[in-house]
């Protein structure tokens, strides 16, 4: 399993930021939207970058812990509804990419549930749902490097199709529990700041959740290596975005990473491949706990804060107009001098 | 000048909250957009609000004490300059309008220069830009009072051509000195907190900017009551915003607040009738320092903060897409009993 992922050169930095700074502004004055310029023009090495074709694939499935009850409040038959919901279109994702005319695809990594060969989804189930990580590895290694194959495979369609900028999302009843685990063991935090309200959880029940992952970290102890752990705690769906995001770095992407879920799936992939670091641009800070910690340690400043807590790529849809506005602006807007306007004397 | 400004009922609270509880998410889960969703809900009375005909009003007008380069940076010439820019389509607005599909009216209010009649900007010029209230104050109160009938008709002419959702923006070499004189006199605060970098300013030069305004404060340290402060330190884009913020309240238009300038002249028309605040969507926190002060006193969250200072409307051009994303959840995204999904027991 090998990924080609270049680092961007550096060279073009400096006529990049000459360009956003002749521009008909102060200079700073657009704030974060000039680093994403900068960002984007030195991923695809130009001077005049373009948002290509935007698409969010929504990775689906379920994890063997859920069956139990004791880490999620929604039932796990919840996870198949919602690509039932996804397919119909009443889900928020579907909202927000029709509105801001984003590409979507659902894809079943592993829910557990038959779904018919002739729905409009991409069929990937690996299993249907992980095994229960109380009892032993979610996944065996085998089918952690085919997710993380087969989500490459999918992020190279999508830039096959013609797409440069690609969001990620998912669905998957118990996943805030995996996330938590997999930060926890990546990033040498206590679960106890990994862990939040998922969908629901408060109080009590939030403990009973703390108390259920801390048996899991005991039982998995001796888990060590990036694959093992993501083998142990993951989901099918985190480990096909660890894929999906390898694949479209190598490709020279714009990664547009949502919340705390897909921030794992990220911090994963960073680990077996740092460079990807280089594509990515933050959608949002979500509210669950644990994802501020996280994007500090990735060294990430999202662009968006609403208190959102969806997942399902939700903050990725909204903050692609913000992606878009970026680039427009390096493009368009007149200069100091062709728009004959007096500048400040340097 | 009456102004007839309703408060929306809050009968329909109820029922708009109940809506958006079952939503195929968790109870909350869409953040800041739930409570745009709500508030768009009890301005337009309607459990199916809509974006209709969204526009951009940028009010431009020039300050008599900018024309000795004291407070300004940037020479007074530039305001006028940045019209030709915005007529040419080459200013930060013009580009992030043109992608979100926004309508974008430029007013000169008051600019300092002769522009031809045949240009296409709305000619509603009081004046050659205010008078210099270092000597005296910026426009009398007769000028200050048709600025805001002007504001007003403008407004209104938006409601009559469709449109229910209106954004304000403005540009005026000298307008964050006029907009932290207003702010200092209406919130009572010390002008040191009020004011800030503007376009560029910085140390020795910000330390200026804030004595040559203290000198204003005590030579104008009797004057008292709305209207007149905003004769004395206000400009006329800034008096004209006050127009058009309290007719498109009285015609029930979603209100989209920009960043430090536009947000002074919502603390004018605030205290002429509180019940403008109603309507009032905040875009972003500007970078500018007195903003966040403004917007905790107007008890204001903005959706967006991206380190931006550039007027022109920019923030309010970029919030317009979220607000968008807002009411599409509403009313396109599915129910729990809708999509046949599991929901937690209440």
């Amino acid at each position: 399993m090998l990924f080609n992922i270049s680092t961007p050169g550096v060279e073009i930095q400096a006529a990049l930021q000459d360009k956003i700074n002749q521009k008909t502004k102060p200079i700073g004055a657009l704030g974060k939207l000039e680093n994403i310029a900068l960002q984007v023009g030195c991923i695809q090495q130009s001077l005049n970058p373009q948002v290509r074709k935007p698409c969010i694939l929504v990775f689906a499935a379920d994890h063997g812990i859920a069956a139990e009850g004791v880490v999620n409040p929604y039932p796990q038959s919840v996870t198949a509804q919602m690509v039932y919901n996804f397919i119909e279109g009443g889900a928020a994702i579907n909202v927000f990419t029709h509105l801001h005319q984003i590409d979507l695809k659902v894809i079943d990594a592993g829910v557990a549930h038959h779904f018919d060969p002739g729905l409009p989804i991409t069929h990937a189930k690996l299993a249907y749902g992980t095994k229960n990580y109380r009892h032993e590895p979610a996944m065996s290694k085998d089918e952690c490097v085919s997710a993380i194959q087969k989500g490459a495979e999918l992020a190279r369609e999508m830039a096959l199709k013609g797409s440069n900028t690609i969001g990620f999302g998912e669905m998957g009843i118990g996943n805030t529990s995996a996330a938590s685990l997999l930060m926890s063991a990546l990033c040498h935090e206590d679960i106890e700041t990994c862990t939040g309200a998922g969908t629901s959880h408060t109080g009590e029940i939030l403990q009973q959740k703390i108390t259920v992952l801390k048996e899991v970290q005991s039982k998995h102890a001796e888990i060590n290596g990036t694959l093992d752990i993501l083998a142990t705690f993951g989901g099918f769906e985190i480990a096909m975005m660890v894929g999906a995001m390898l694949a479209a770095a190598e490709q020279k992407m714009i990664l547009v990473i949502d919340g705390f879920i897909v921030s794992t799936a990220l911090l994963v992939a960073s680990k077996l491949f740092p460079g990807v670091l280089h594509y990515c641009i933050y959608a949002h800070t979500s509210d669950e706990k644990g994802h501020r910690v996280l994007l500090d340690y990735l060294g990430a400043e999202p662009l968006l804060q609403l208190n959102m807590r969806l997942g399902e790529g939700t903050g990725a849809a909204l903050a692609i107009p913000l992606i878009q506005s970026a680039v427009a602006f390096l493009n368009q807007m007149s200069s100091f001098e062709s728009a004959k306007i007096s500048n400040i004397p340097a």
